[in-house]
C-alpha cells in the first residue's frame, strides 16, 4: 500500500478560486506539503487555510534562498537542487505508510510550486496526480475585465527578469502580452513598454484576487515600488468584435 | 432593482474543475446563458449540466456561423458582430427584472466563449463579475503531467490557423509554447515545429480532462484528424531544477 501525491494549484489568491476537485483533494489528504519562505506562512497553505482538518500533518518546506535573486548563478542553482532532492526525500516517509499527501502550488502547477520538482523526483514511485489551478494571469485579467485576447490573437507570457531590450522586441511582436515577476523590474518593464509603443495599454495588477488586490493603468501607478508578484497586463486588439 | 451578470468560465471539460465560485454564481442565477452551436447542447451548458436547478431559465445562444471559416471574411465579421449585438440585447430582458445571469465560457472568460462580448455591450448598464475558469492549457498541461515552464521561461500561446512560416519562427524564439485551435491546421503545425527542430518534443491533447481526452507524443500520432480544440503542448526547458 502507497500513498498518492497530488500537486495541488490553489489559485491566485481567493479561496473561491479553488476547484471543487483540489478541495476534494486536500479533504483525502493526510498529509499537506507546501513550500514557503523561512518565518512566513506559505501562499498556498494560507489560500487552503480553511480547508485544514484536525490531526492533518503539515510538511512546511522552507526555501533556503530567496526567488529574487539571480537565478543564473551557480550557488542559486545547486542550492536549490538539493533543497528540492531533500524536499522530494521527505515526502516519501509519509507516501510509504499509505496516507495521501496534496502539495500546494499557488496558482497553477506545472508553471511553478512545489507540484513540478516532487512530482519530477517521485512519480517513478508513486503514484501522482496534477489538479490545475487558476493561474495568476487568468485571475487577474478576470478581475480587470480586461478582454486579453480574441480570435487569432498572440498571447506572450514574459518574466520580468528578461532583457530591456528583448522584452522591447517580444512586446512589438505580439498581440497580447503578460509579464510576470515584475517587482524591482518595473522601471526596466515601463521603459521595455514604451519603446514598444505599448505603454498606454498596460494594466498593473498587485496582489490580484485577494483583497488586498489591486488594478490601473500602468500609466497612472505613480511609483515605481511592485510586489514580486504582480503583473503587467498587455490586452491584444486583433478581431474585436 | 437590476441583476448581475455573471461571466462564468466552466474550465476545459472535467465539472470537478468548475471553482466554488463558478458554483456559487451558477447557483445565485436564476438564467443561465451559453453560446451553442445550432443542435447541439453547447460545451459549458454540458459541463455545468449537474448544477443546473429545476426553474432555471436557459438562454442559448446558437452561433450563425462556424468558427471553423475564415475568419478575416467580411461576411464572418459582419455575422458574429450582428449576433453578438442580438445576444447583448437578449439578456437586458433578463436582467431588467433583477434576476442574476451566469454566462457560460468553456475555458476561461475574457479569452472565448461569451462573456467578453456580452460583458463589452452590458457592463456600462449592469453591474458584472467575471469569474476565472481553468485555461483549457492548463487543464492540459497538467493531465499530461508535462512541466510547461520554469523560471524565466518565455511561454507563446500561438492560435494553429497562423501561417507556417510565422507559426516556425515563433517556435524558434520561445522556450514554451502552447498551439490552440489545431484542427485541420494539424499538418501544418507538423511542418512548422519540425523546421523549428521542435516536433520531438511537441504533445498532442485531445478532449483534455474529459472521460474522452487523450494526449500523446505528437510524433506517435500517426493521422492528421484532430479536432477543432485540441492542442498541442511544447514544454519550456530551460533552467530546469
Amino acid at each position: 500500500m502507497t500513498g498518492r501525491l497530488y500537486g495541488v494549484g490553489t489559485g491566485p489568491g481567493d479561496p473561491e478560486l479553488l476547484t471543487l476537485k483540489a478541495v476534494r483533494a486536500i479533504g483525502e489528504a493526510d498529509v499537506l506539503a507546501y513550500f514557503a519562505k523561512a518565518g512566513r506562512p506559505g501562499n498556498g497553505r494560507t489560500i487552503v487555510e480553511g480547508l485544514l482538518k484536525p490531526g492533518m500533518v503539515e510538511l512546511p518546506l522552507y526555501y533556503p534562498v530567496t526567488v529574487e535573486i539571480e537565478k543564473e548563478h551557480d550557488d542559486y542553482k545547486s542550492q536549490i537542487t538539493a533543497f528540492y532532492d531533500a524536499s522530494a526525500a521527505a515526502v516519501p516517509q509519509h507516501l510509504g505508510a499509505g496516507p495521501t499527501v496534496a502539495s500546494l502550488s499557488k496558482g497553477a502547477p506545472m508553471c511553478d510550486g512545489p507540484s513540478m520538482p516532487l512530482r519530477a523526483r517521485l512519480a517513478a514511485r508513486f503514484p501522482t496526480e496534477v489538479i490545475p489551478g487558476i493561474t495568476a494571469m487568468s485571475g487577474c485579467w478576470s478581475l480587470s475585465g480586461l478582454p486579453i485576447v480574441q480570435g487569432d490573437d498572440v498571447l506572450s507570457v514574459l518574466p520580468g527578469t528578461m532583457g530591456e531590450e528583448q522584452l522591447s522586441r517580444r512586446l512589438v511582436d505580439t498581440q497580447a502580452a503578460v509579464i510576470m515577476k515584475v517587482g524591482r523590474n518595473l522601471p526596466k518593464i515601463r521603459r521595455a513598454l514604451s519603446s514598444a509603443g505599448r505603454l498606454g495599454e498596460a494594466v498593473y495588477v498587485e496582489r490580484g484576487t485577494t483583497p488586498a488586490g489591486k488594478s490601473m493603468r500602468l500609466s497612472e501607478k505613480l511609483d515605481d515600488t511592485a510586489p514580486y508578484f504582480s503583473l503587467v497586463l498587455v490586452p491584444g486588439w486583433s478581431g474585436r468584435s
